[in-house]
């Protein structure tokens, strides 16, 4: 079992802070957390870790970087020795140098995206005791929680071996080419369907970060919310075979794919991979509907 | 076919009318269309006509009366005459003296409470064009429609008759009692599973207003929303066996029983009554759960 | 308001009664009635009429009829005389001539599908006294009810007309070249958004038949045992802009298109017609997703 | 985090395995994998080892085991060190004795059931490659996994220290009484909310075994399966305030008393425990509805 629990918190850059502000407390019902004049900084309602967003401002977009948090302190050392023996160098962050965050590991993937390990963050808890089952006065979609995120790799096979033998994630589902070849690995760590999922792509790139709603129903909701805000949709409300789950994608004001995401099932150590051939890609990849506009939801970011 | 078409308007007392606000738009979700010193006026988001509920600042609680829409002009005089001649007074209502209603005719059933019979009311159309599926900026429940009425009489058997020959109801289910009498009678006109409920209690009350929402899983918001918001809950989400409909019931901040209900069947003009013997009784009402205190639920208004 | 209740049943070809019965017994979850060596009658669990739907063996496709019930003995011959009127020959069915229906009108209508009015047929009820609110024991989707259809005209405005000033339907929603000139046109009877809906095509044909189930998640459940069984989707879960319903398209094994369909608003005489431009034809048609295969769905049957 | 990753199986006695085998094949929608003379063995449609469920037929009702499945083969002598060193005996089960299960520590815990600590079951993998987002000719209910178990103790914090510090489960939420004492404990071991739910009651004994549906509206749809074919309700769907979890309990023909349960929070090692006082009780074991009998649903089994 990976010293990794979850994908803990993700940065990455608007070009507006007051637009990002209007959509994604209005429009996405995150909670604004802390801000400063360079970042907005954001949590699901039933978080309990004091941040799981930030958006940096700046002229373009792009990832600033993943943040993975490790169960125990001694994780951190334990994965800078395996990913420095892996060949790849790490920087020691001193706690508080990123706010409300202990001290980090970070380091550049094969895929060129910068992350972070951790083990402290602040913790706010929940919004109330006893806790709704349903926050009553939280406007628009209102995601529980950050779910997983898609990457980009240029060398597919290299970061499925980085990610399992040094970061300790497991492979839950993969479509092989005729030759055998993965050209979409879905990894877990601890109990998701997926907590990183890769395709192949140009260095450094991110396809998408995934929310998780309640259920198929809040998924509808969420595209309805999206759509009647005259926001961009990319992909309306369908299923994936693979992960079992409930999706929809669309944008941020920028151009930022996010996926609302339900149901799946639930992974172990001994979940037997399940691997699709390329004849089968589209039913595993939307069992129900898809993109209508395929190009575009291929675009990287 | 009744020329009436559908419960229209319900106008009902609040002893406040800036809490009755904040409720009533802010957490049930309503559209404001119009506000005097004495009266708000609201419409649900779905409906087209200028409003269907209005509440009126009073010491107490109590129903004022209830809009029937009838389907033409002539349906006014013909329903008029027949109301007359079953033995009950109307009332020519000028068109104007209540706010974007045409001429009404006015009486007060055999049960005690007033009703009125209109035509024409201002057309306020949806919110949009085109139609949202869903409305993305709405805080609170936000229910489509005003669905149905749930009314007490003395003399159960008496206003049956009234509805059914007079204004032209059908009966769609029915629970007798051991010696073949209605205890419970459900009323339609013209395709919802009942426009109009009854059940034996004292002259002129009202039990609850309904109103529609989407399906089960809105049911279940519904009373999320309820209850974070620290309002009281009636029945906790259930399912009528009689209906077939998703409901659950709760208070306004003043004790007025709403519902909201989602799914049921259609009626037509040959739909056969549906007959339940008092020994089914129990999953007639609440198919799947009930009210966790009945002397409550068993309150009139 | 039309003389005409409701789209009563449908009759059309199948090349395999066998197939047929296990498809639709099994797998679309519908029950058989009755049957002869040359026909197959079925019903739907939530309907009280003796059957809703007809197959009859044949070696091609093709519609045979549309029913549809009138609310009184009397709109037969009333409604006789407005179609004679119009131009169009009828003929009179005595009862009995089909399986538990009584007297009828049969006609082609200017869009060349042959139409019967009739007043009775046998009420053979729902399954169970006390209902029970879902099957229990019905394999495969089980939808409650036949819910409408869609038909091709040559020309829309006359069919229009036709189904308008004679048969008494109105318009819901309706979809405007820029010319002003109706390219898709949706009717209704009484309370449903559409009992009928029209799109320019060859003479006599149609779109597919829908039935009603009971919410979002049914139409999801429904285009996952459709896909599970290996039968052909033609449109994964959606949702509809006009009307506002839930749908999944699929074919029987031999090529006719089904839908199910859920949710919607409920209609009126005063219903105001919500009028689309082109420009918003697709948000119209599949508000979130739509057909994978445009030239596959396109096809008339 | 513990060596256990998941509840794997649990056995209990029925006095009719031919009453059971219909039950659980065609209303309860399991699997059958195995069959002895003593003896039936299912799995759940999603579940890839050989069984979850063993029923073994007896004159009464009562626990057998309850299996627990380690990550290595060397959490077996570990965990087994700490058990006898807390004071409880141990015995090696050979590979073999049990169908299907390899090597075992069987041990009676200090609240009285017998568990079993295994590494090694036969997997079979799920029903088919590639893998249906629903089983499309399942009958009945067909949960997608087993997923907790509820059991008796008499010492509630003697129990709940021998499974924190000796097997390694935390705590997601408790109710204390007004002197600080558990009532009832939520212990998870990765990432349910719960794997095991404690409160006082007789020694080895247990309340229900709780297997997991897709989410709410398959909770109701359970609830009307079991209701349809005649089976005892005991809880109709409701939430629970305490994981959030969607819920309805009933009863198989003899009187065990099951659970699907849909939804609920991830946790981790770092999930902070959300403690309840006995004022939000109620609300903390069924947030929406609750059992119409509380006597009934009190009794243990």
């Amino acid at each position: 079992m990976s010293g990794i629990m979850r994908l803990g918190f993700v940065e990455y850059q608007v070009p507006d802070l007051v637009l990002a502000s209007n959509f994604y407390e209005q429009v996405f019902g995150l909670i604004k957390v802390a801000e400063t004049p360079e970042r907005l900084y954001y949590k699901c309602w039933d978080e309990y870790d004091h941040h799981s967003v930030v958006m940096k401002k700046a002229a373009d977009l792009g990832l600033i970087k993943i943040g993975w948090k490790v169960e125990e302190e001694s994780d951190l050392s334990r994965l800078e020795k395996k990913i420095q023996d892996y060949g790849i160098e790490t920087r020691r962050v001193p706690g508080g140098e990123e706010l409300e965050i202990g001290e980090a590991v970070s380091f550049v993937a094969p895929s060129g995206q910068t992350m972070w390990l951790y083990h402290k963050m602040t913790q706010v808890g929940k919004a109330v005791i006893p806790p709704e089952i349903v926050p009553h006065d939280l406007p628009g979609i209102g995601p529980t929680h950050l779910d997983h995120m898609v990457i980009a790799a240029e060398d597919l096979g290299e970061m499925v071996k980085f990610l399992t033998t040094v970061l300790g994630f497991r492979i839950s589902e993969q479509v092989l080419d005729p030759e055998g070849r993965p050209i979409f690995s879905f990894l877990f760590l601890r109990s998701k369907p997926h907590d990183l999922a890769l395709t192949t792509g140009p260095k450094g790139k991110f396809h998408h970060v995934a929310f998780y709603v309640d259920d198929s129903d809040a998924v509808i909701r969420a595209h309805a919310i999206i759509k009647g805000a005259q926001h961009r949709v990319d992909v309306p409300p369908s299923k994936h075979g693979i992960t079992r789950g409930a999706t929809t994608y669309f944008y941020d004001p920028f151009g930022n794919r996010l996926e609302t995401f339900a149901g799946g099932y639930l992974t172990y150590p001994d979940f037997p991979t399940i691997t699709w051939t390329v004849e089968h890609l589209s039913a595993g990849i939307f069992n129900t509907g898809g993109p209508p506009n395929l190009e575009k939801f291929m675009a990287w970011i």
